[in-house]
């Protein structure tokens, strides 16, 4: 079917169609937005051009016959997509395409209509801010869930006593309820950066076309605004246009923290779940094993989650790379930020809601963490002892540092002297 | 002169030592952290120094005269610093060790209690905390007037016509006070997620000591809290610790919005300062020369800028990358963070600050914007002039598109008739 | 169906299982490595599953009946996949898995055989390696072809000038030719890093097992070197373990310089084929349109290889921060450099086949480029006029720059008097 | 001073020039341009500037009067940088400004006339090509170097049992030496990219000017090449103009598999110095202590290392992500990366000599690693004898699974049946 732009002539070159839209029949397409949109985008794309056609028919472009007619399309289509009978083909090129033909060809002259006072450009982003406040609002959600749940459990292990660990090594006395509390504080923490994204991207940029309005037509943006639910309308066309691309980058520097958080967070656990520490375990239906080894339960979620927080940061600087050198009007390098933002959103929720799921079923392994508060952990509270006493501190350091270091050799005098077993 | 933790042994292997800080008489030197704490940070160790001591004070550990001769001596060093007459040494390894030893050196015992129930770790934290949200509130301010001088020429612009680019081609009419009004929206919005950022930052880790706060000492955090500012207290010490270096991220992910904004506008500035187009000037004190070639006018502060945009997000993406693998708990990479996100805070304030000169210098070319709003533009209007008559949009389109190339194949041909001069 | 390593007891959580593996029933799914085995790296296991069976029959521990059973089992696979029949499912995991239950299901017991001295760490590890040469290959012949295709258009250009552009301003007088011929230059470059990574890749790393060997069974590596065409044995089984993503990455780094090199010869002719300037031009079938424009024509597939030059280098840095802080031995998080490898090769095969069509299709307008070479393109010849006759260097740029100046304040002067039209 | 595209007129606004150069007095500088030529690159551009002068000598534009006094002054300026007397300031911009003015300001005419034929673009390019061919070689010098290292001790290790670990877990038995002979063999794989890289690079660009020659100057090329040691000629001048910057990420990407390795080495050690593990160790004078726990031994110089692969990594992608949009022709952009490019091989260079002290320091703690080559590690080794029996390997790895699990339950059910101690 003809692309919205073809005229009756030749199409496109076949590699240039391939490498600007994604190839059929080749085994693995990295530009594949048409897949994009029909699988997760379209009922966004939907929503939004509800709203578009309401407004319409405000205006008087529509008449109430057409309005209905539209709507019931959109609605027809959103049931297939649903149950995943509505597809969109590559030669399509997009979602948008798909929906406009389906309408043209099942009701006629009405389903060209639709496109009245919009563009691509914008019926495009408003696909994605719908999705992107979406996303940012379940985040929100899910980071706040998981701090509420990882408090929940900070008095069960407020008491349990675990090395503090520096550069790696045993340095001072914590708790179990400490360490989990320093995440949950941080989960409850990263809502901030995304109330400040949802501020920002919480605009309707519908109506400012390919960046530049549309003369002629008395487009009421307001309306689709409060259609749509957005707080405000994104009043200059040409900052619609500058904000594709951008508004997703501040999207996901807002769900950085969370991310970030969390990758740590598996790591303190892979290293608390070593053979060397055990302090830490998780059921068996949450570990892995080995092909080759029968011996082996491996926490493979952490070792994702950990590489994940990676993945995130680069689809995060992938976005912003394709955008930072660019002048303002659209450019078709930013259709190359939707899947990057898809897949980062992804990892985000699909981390968080893992993570509600591990930290109520985290077992701890009291005698592995008994066995492991040495001597050495208590050495600075030797300093304070001193510096009760009315040392000063620096002297009252070098006293105790003394002292440990001495009976440390003492230790390994009387070890070595032993016979061995 | 001995380090902190260093007793009467020998010292460090060479090599370590300049891996680790940094090395005396090599030409280039990545490992500055003794520089910049030297040359940046100084004052706001001072400032939480006095903090500190006065609390000491409150809760008995230093006497009324002891902490005079603190204060004292901090202002000293303060006076010193501004006169660019206290350095830090690469032996000292850092700041907080140089205020340290010149105290003991200056007044004697006194010097050896300042460092009591705090660590190096939270020094560190409380000072670049302060310096960061310092940061923060300096580029909200800067971001907040540069939106505002945009804001102000906009009206002067507003009548301007300007073609409008989709693809790097003309596309629309536009204007030069649209244009500008766009970014200006973006400086503005900016400040949404810096405001995110400082609601994060906000917060005490002084008292957190190495990160499991001290035994047997009870210090008061609310006291420095509010002697310094910080709106509450950071209260899980494991928290303070897992905040060090992802809290520098947080900081520079809300700054990023307004960089790629800056780093978007000079590179729509690169193109219209071309010969080709020339809609847009700058005085000439804006701009550089050549050395071999006489009669060139280059714009490089926008190329620096352009690029400044890259090197900003490739910083960011150094801290992020640094601590992102990390486990909680003090990592001695976090020392790696300080320099590139001291680096970032002068790029970022050191490119609004100059925008803000460049904005009301900007110059208009009337003319050339005049010649280059030429028919092509203006076929969109067309297809609305042909809806407003009650045509199906999509076939305007058509229509349009059909007239617009007859039209110029006609002239195409008439030109081609002409006889060549 | 059960994984490899399980057990009859129950199976794993389920968003584990989404989380490792990837989610049925989601409509974006981030985590699709069963699908990028089934889809892309299938025939590479195949492939070293025919030559570990023939080594294990030569090691006396498949008869000959099995191994020729295996081999057909293999070969059926093969065809299955070609007609797009063979399919990875989300339970499977992974192909390798997929492929020993085809065998136990259709030929029983000898299934169960073909993973003996082998783990999925060097099955996996071998595919990729094969499918890694294989793409090193081919972008390394693309890149010198495309050296070639665009040498062979240097002479048809180099009479043509064109004026040379430094800071985007017009500089010195250049041909069209020698700007061809510089992109030729650097992709004839960049097969020299390409012979390095090939020089680091072939070595066959099937026999490391799970990075340690197998003690008790005298595996021929060399043997499957040899049917595998690799070049040697890379015999330190802990190193074949270290090489996983690490040399994907090195694979990265020298097809970096092609893609840096398209990216930019993109970037230079969306400028010269601006209206503004218009010096280049591509047929109808290599550009666009607009859904809202009637009259747009767009160069979309520059624009897409401008930003494939960033989304590479975010896919080069995504694999290269994921290992860079891991450890020796394996890691599940090594299996997430899979597919940003197997994307990160498809854009580059992509574009350098696409500038295969494109540099032969180009087309140069003589007109516009004789238009555009003004005056001041030929200032600094007069500098070397003066240099010939004798004056120092940065005399003669003083005189020759002073000269330009005048004469232009002249042009202008004589401009502003004649009467506007 | 004047800077040498200046006339007589009116300077730089001041913002400009701080932002483009380097602003005097401020406190932290990330513009730096100055002082990396003065205090780096200088001894390049004196080398090339001698060259250049000879050949202009040869092809008759200077007296051999001249050239004597140019090459007596570019010694006298190299006596004075090897003391730390020859000063670049900010108003010079750089150092080849500083050069000549030295020159013109002490013997006169003869300094106006050694920018005759050049541009400050190739004798910067120039400049920095001969640095990085020199870091190159000596980066693949240590690479190699530290691979002979690690080989020596390979069999001091070889028949020290150690346990393998995959997923962070243990998994089979390894030895020391194998663990080391794998980063040996990684180190030396490193050279083969090196090679490639200095292939790339090894091109003179001295004769290029601004990237498109000179007009009406025969400029021996040939002959600054032969004096440079350079392999060839890099024959187009727009070749030359594209690589600046390019080359430098080619040199990075080649530097990188030397550093991800250290990275990685470093992360081991990290865990193999744990008091957890303590597999390992180095002397006292290679670990640091603590301000606030006296008992702490540290290995900072590993983490410090941890985080510079990452650093590396993200002064990598700030080269490529600033070249990677820019057209072919000089961009002020590109004067970005010295700063970066420097950074990186001084990371490079100090990173890889410091693991040569670190090798032959290594300490293995024998009576640790006995203690953890528990029972488990062995159960694949079962698994083998069983296929030796002639067990299918599929079954084989079931019964021993099973056998294991049997005998870990009886093990625990003993030992909850011992009474307490």
């Amino acid at each position: 079917m003809a692309k919205l732009w073809q005229g009756s002539g030749g199409g496109l070159h076949p590699l240039v169609e391939a490498y600007t839209v994604g190839e059929d029949g080749v085994h693995w397409d990295s530009r594949e937005d048409f897949r994009l949109d029909g699988e997760v985008l379209l009922p966004f794309d939907l929503k939004a051009s509800a709203a578009h056609a309401t407004m319409l028919q405000k205006i008087g472009v529509l008449t109430k016959e057409e309005l209905d007619t539209l709507k019931k399309a959109l609605k027809e289509i959103e049931e297939l997509w649903k149950k995943g009978d509505f597809k969109v083909t590559r030669s399509q090129e997009d979602g948008h395409t798909a929906i406009e033909q389906y309408i043209t060809e099942k009701y006629g002259e009405v389903g060209k209509k639709i496109h009245t006072g919009r563009s691509r450009n914008d019926q495009s982003m408003t696909m994605i801010r719908l999705y992107s406040l979406e996303q940012l609002r379940l985040i929100r959600q899910l980071a706040s869930d998981l701090a509420t749940a990882a408090e929940a459990r900070v008095s069960d292990f407020n008491a349990v006593a675990m090395p503090g660990y520096t550069h790696m090594q045993r340095a001072m006395p914590t708790t179990v309820g400490t360490w989990l509390g320093s995440f949950a504080q941080g989960w409850r923490d990263s809502t901030k950066m995304l109330d400040g994204a949802i501020g920002v991207l919480d605009q309707n940029p519908l109506g400012s076309a390919a960046g530049f309005g549309i003369n002629g037509l008395a487009l009421d943006r307001a309306e689709t605004a409060k259609l749509l639910g957005f707080q405000t309308v994104q009043s200059n066309p040409m900052y619609c246009g500058l904000s594709r691309g951008m508004f997703e980058n501040v999207a996901l520097q807002a769900m950085s923290l969370a991310m970030v958080l969390s990758s740590r967070f598996a790591t303190d656990m892979m290293m608390f779940t070593q053979q060397e520490t055990l302090f830490l375990a998780l059921p068996d239906n949450f570990v892995t094993g080995s092909s080759i080894m029968p011996q082996k339960k491996n926490y493979d979620l952490f070792e994702i989650m950990r590489a994940n927080g990676k993945v995130f940061g680069s689809l995060q600087m992938q976005i912003q790379e394709t955008i930072v050198g660019l002048g303002s009007g659209y450019h078709r390098d930013l259709q190359c930020t939707k899947k990057a933002f898809v897949e980062a959103c992804e990892l985000g929720t699909s981390t968080l809601a893992l993570l509600k799921e591990v930290i109520p079923a985290l077992q701890v392994r009291e005698e592995k963490l008994k066995a492991a508060m040495t001597e050495d952990l208590y050495v600075t509270d030797e300093v304070y002892q001193l510096v009760a006493k009315g040392k000063a501190f620096r002297e009252a350091y070098g006293e105790a540092k003394e002292a440990f270091f001495k009976r440390k050799a003492q230790q390994e005098a009387e070890a070595s002297k032993k016979p061995r077993v």
